[in-house]
């Protein structure tokens, strides 16, 4: 394929592609949703802010149509489709393109999941590409319906770096369960439990890998925000990204954390099954160091020798049975010191 | 939430916030406990140099006072009330903002306690917000009080410095503790003691990776501090700083040697108990190989077979004990060997 | 040898050299090939700009040939002719060089095949030397046959772009064949297989291995010609090349990636074995430790001795029976637990 | 304590301070030593070069004297003072200073011994501070007496840079000893000795981590020296302190290598006691293999039944002895193999 | 020793050193050998070009009269004696100062040999030291002589790249030598030899880390010499060293995966190891399990006792040899499964 060409990376989750729009300005809020980019050109929201969201990406036509409303070069779109790619930040054409993992813990709480959300910043606009219906986003929404804080007072940059805040903030409580899964494991190990311990960890280590892929990349994008200071943020604002770098600085050492901790119970698991086996070699030499000597000795009171003169003894079978007694009594004492 | 909104994150420590400060000149020191932020406002320190002290972060109405008072950003307070956060500093409206965790060890002297303590540096005051009461602080009162040294001499990032060299300080003792504890399990573990020693190098390691989380990051601030050259720092308090960072670069070399050391310890104890059931094996082993042959000799003239010639003969039970206890020998000469 | 003196290093492939070009224009596209260098002077192929290709690379004097035909310097026909060769980039004499590795998976799919492409970009024109016929350009020279995308409508710096990109894509795919073959081999660990686990490991490891030190060089060259912006190189162009630099970052992340995870099967195997013996050594052990005790008792009555009371005794065989089943039974009790 | 307030941390070495000054010119040298910093004060050397040595650092009023004499800064003395900080160059108030540890070998030859050496250059003299008496510095001053090299041609600063080489000088036949200490160790891993092997491994290690320690924040304050260009030092003896750093580059390669030849070491001990294991099992393996089964034919024709026609059988003792001998024979040829 | 003072380090190689020197033009060669460095002296090369190599260091004297001829600072001599250094390019009163390692591989095939050489580049001469005859450098004679390549066409500087390039193009065998051997190693123990396995492993380890020790540092001096555009070297040979630069850098590389690839073998035998403990322990188990509790049952009705019903049974012998074999077929069907 020729690159900029349009091709969707990755599972297909929804049917049908859902566009919606928050309109807002300090006076004013308004949400729409549309059927098609074509409703979507139609709609005026002149002089206010902006907040288009598209749920689903397998629709590559109208992806392309939004961009060409927009504005954005099919280079970008092409990332924002292919959802298996790193996060990146990009301008162009005065554009300002962010790509992220949203993670979050399915509803079993047993693993971790990750969707690619893609942000537009433009003049006064901001466009988000989900992979799915369902995100993180509705304190946002709700703070906007409600005009709570500065999100309606500041301009479409604000939003922008509420919408990456968000998603960072979410990465927290990702790690406090990668944290909490490991203790638990530990915890299992400590205790001598023995089931499935290394497909756990095997499994917690690819979780910590995947979230290391998904927020590295990231936080070099964030970096590159904070020192090319693009012209599309406002240095206000900037004072906010560098809280987010600060956030994301803290969840990748803490995964670098959570790696050594991992290795740490495959230590102690492994040490674990050696000196269980230790001490199951310990119970076997025991008895049998104790035993085999005793059964030779009655062994040769068995043997069949016509001449054998202990045999006749009179106390012959009580004398053999007090040296056994004492080989025992000795043994012992031995194997106790 | 909107950033900079206040929430604490942590313990709950105190029951009530507790309010006091120094109020310091050449010539004068005076010492005042305050019920709440409003005694806290009318109360004047004209001239004089003021380090006010908060211990307690759950009342955050309190702490939004004291922020409005002294003119602290909310996203710096926000930072505050964050006692899970990494060490960092920042400038923000011509204010310095340092937060770190003061370290020391619990009372049994069993593991290292962390509580967060953030300052802040303005013209000619400190504010000390800390988590709970009790501080590593004391001594420093002392020498205001007795005007020891040049603590009343010189102007208010002189004592922001104190403060902070007097929280890294500590950090030797810290470090002394863990030097000591891993010295103890390494003797444990080279005298074949198997107690819990898992258990301890696994939470050493931990109190290793939670100190470097602690003061590297601080490194990291501090050398800002230095290449920044903030202009609430004069230049002779410069010098002292760099002291602080030739301090804190030791303690993380410590720490990395204390990393190896732990991964060492563990290295023999996997080798002692490999060796220990070599020698089972071995003991095992000797024993079974000298007497499960003997037994079958043994079992041999035990046969009831009607027609064995050997049994018949009247010095073939003592030529059988012979060759018996001349295989013993050459067992035994042989396992010498 | 002198340096630039000619001399072809790898293995010899094709029996013949063969030289195709295409020339093309926006309005014409034109496919010749040749039988002799001579025949390749001869063509004109005035204001359009062409893509001269060569399979083969033993024929040196042949090599030579191109080489003064396009004036490309001895130094760089000596790398284009050492196939061991890393990948690099080198601007000489107005003319920009890249050698790159083109890798793919065998027929069987067993393994990934490496062959050396090296491609000199002039004014107008792209030369590729390949080691031997078949490679993955098929579609772009379909996408110039039927003039699709932009590919006849911009420069032959473009085509050296699309060069690069269509090789770099098939790391891709290459890339996912490791990741499906590391998660095969992680099944079959789980599932207890023991066949061939280690071999199998320590091959996928070679192979990642190799594929860094295809790409890890190929990325340096990226990164230079990012850096440097050889005028060769238009800027439009250019911004393809960041792409082709994102995706060989994301390929070297994942090779990464999936070192640790061969490092982690090797840890499952290793305690897997380990859990295994464990098992074993616990059989043996219980069925020992129940049976030697008994044994001996057995043999304690089948001694010869004249006077042992308890064989007259009329239950004595079945207090002994009596006594050796509750053994059994307390033992068994004690394994349980 | 206040900062630069002299405290002395370390082992109290001597009983008395001991002070001496060798004062030197390209015509004279005089070797004086004194009681009390008052007679060095007493004490004219004009317009000669002068190096004064103080052995013991208990004293910390002699201490302050000497730094008031030459005007050495307080936070300076407490850095001599301090035996337990690392190696750090300083310029201060046009003096420089630095710390560095003597290295060398006990008498007994089976540790490395530490000592700390502070160093501070005026504009024609040196003053150094050492922990205790006996240094390596004795050739040096042999050549000042015999007037051999360039040493009292040149300025203090030349001095300065011959007992930095002096101490560095030293460092290789440490690096040597340890060298040494790893090959007898290796060696006697290899022959299969066990005697206090992981003892030694450890504290081999604790060795080269020790030295490292020393010697890398030296190589940092060397390269400070040669980039900062101070102007004590003169650009002529700032060419041998080139040497220098390649000296401690040199050395800490040789720790690094060292390092790894431990741990190869230790992978080396742990196969060979599995080795070990192994050799032990199969014996024990052999032996059991063999004889159990045969043990258990004898036990069968033991048994009393009074109906066994086998026993009855003319030649059954011989028939089973021979089926046994055979078993033998196919078990001993099975484990040849 | 004072800085700069010539001792020779290392093994004494050679009874006298040997004198040669080429003088070359592009007209003329000429080839020389001399008694003594007086003889060397009066010899006149007028206009021409010449390569002076020395053979063995053992004479001091001599190697100080050559200095004194060329006009070599005695710190840079003092790096020639010096065989035991690290490789470093110097720069000194005007003349270009390299040493680096000739590395080969002894004639058994068994192991790497390095000598040190250490070149200077004058004006319009080279001189070369080497710790004894016999270098790699007969091609190149050849070369000058047979007027072949530029050799006698470009400056001395060329000569100086051609040396420094043929020893580089040694290193390519020597890596070679290295890499057949670990392949060779690996298949050993894939086959599952034993044989001084861990020696090998070892051993090759230790001569990956000396080539290391020997290239990386080299690989900075020729970094040094790119950067800093020592005028003695014209911008066309410049261009040779880039390619000298991208050699070791393949080799260092190579010597990485070496590394890593005797880490795996490390993994392979140590697996390999517990897998055939394993295979032991299996067949005692099988071998235990099966013929203990026989032993046992034919070892009651072994017993005397007086009442014991079962051995007047007419078909008590056949009943419990039934039981005895059918406990046979259980437990071997149990094994197999």
């Amino acid at each position: 394929m020729s690159p900029g060409a349009l091709i969707h990376v990755g599972k297909r989750h929804s049917v049908e592609t859902k566009l919606s729009r928050i309109v807002y300005g300090v006076e004013r809020v308004e949400e729409l949703s549309f059927d098609s980019v074509q409703a979507l050109k139609a709609h005026e929201s002149s002089g206010l802010q902006s907040w288009t969201n598209v749920d689903g990406l397998h629709d590559i036509a109208q992806i392309a149509d939004i961009g060409s409303l927009y504005g954005i070069h099919n280079l970008i779109l092409e990332d924002v489709l292919n959802t298996k790619h790193r996060p990146k930040v990009e301008e162009m054409d005065g554009l300002l393109f962010l790509s992220l993992k949203m993670l979050g813990i399915n509803k079993k709480r047993t693993k971790v999941v990750s969707e690619q959300v893609s942000l537009v910043l433009g003049e006064n606009w901001v466009v988000s590409f989900q992979e799915r219906e369902g995100d993180v986003f509705e304190p946002l929404r709700d703070r906007l319906r409600e005009n709570k804080g500065n999100l309606r007072k500041l301009g479409a940059d604000y939003l922008f770096y509420r919408l990456v805040d968000t998603i960072v903030d979410h990465y927290f409580s990702v790690n406090d369960f990668i944290s909490e899964s490991i203790e638990k494991l530990e915890d299992r190990v400590l205790n001598g439990s023995e089931d499935k311990v290394l497909e756990s960890i095997q499994s917690l280590k690819r979780t910590v890998l995947q979230m290391r892929k998904s927020i590295v990349p990231l936080r070099e994008a964030v970096s590159t925000i904070l020192k090319d200071e693009f012209n599309q943020i406002e240095s206000e604002t900037m004072r906010y990204f560098r809280d987010v770098y600060d956030h994301l600085i803290f969840v990748t050492e803490s995964l670098e954390t959570q790696r050594e901790m991992l290795g740490g119970i495959l230590d102690l698991y492994q040490t674990g099954v050696s000196n269980k086996m230790n001490q199951v070699m310990q119970v076997l030499t025991i008895i049998a160091t104790i035993f085999i000597p005793l059964t030779f000795i009655a062994g040769i009171y068995g043997m069949n020798f016509q001449y054998m003169p202990e045999l006749g003894w009179r106390y012959g079978y009580f004398v053999v049975m007090g040296v056994m007694a004492a080989i025992i009594v000795v043994m012992v004492l031995y194997f106790k010191k």
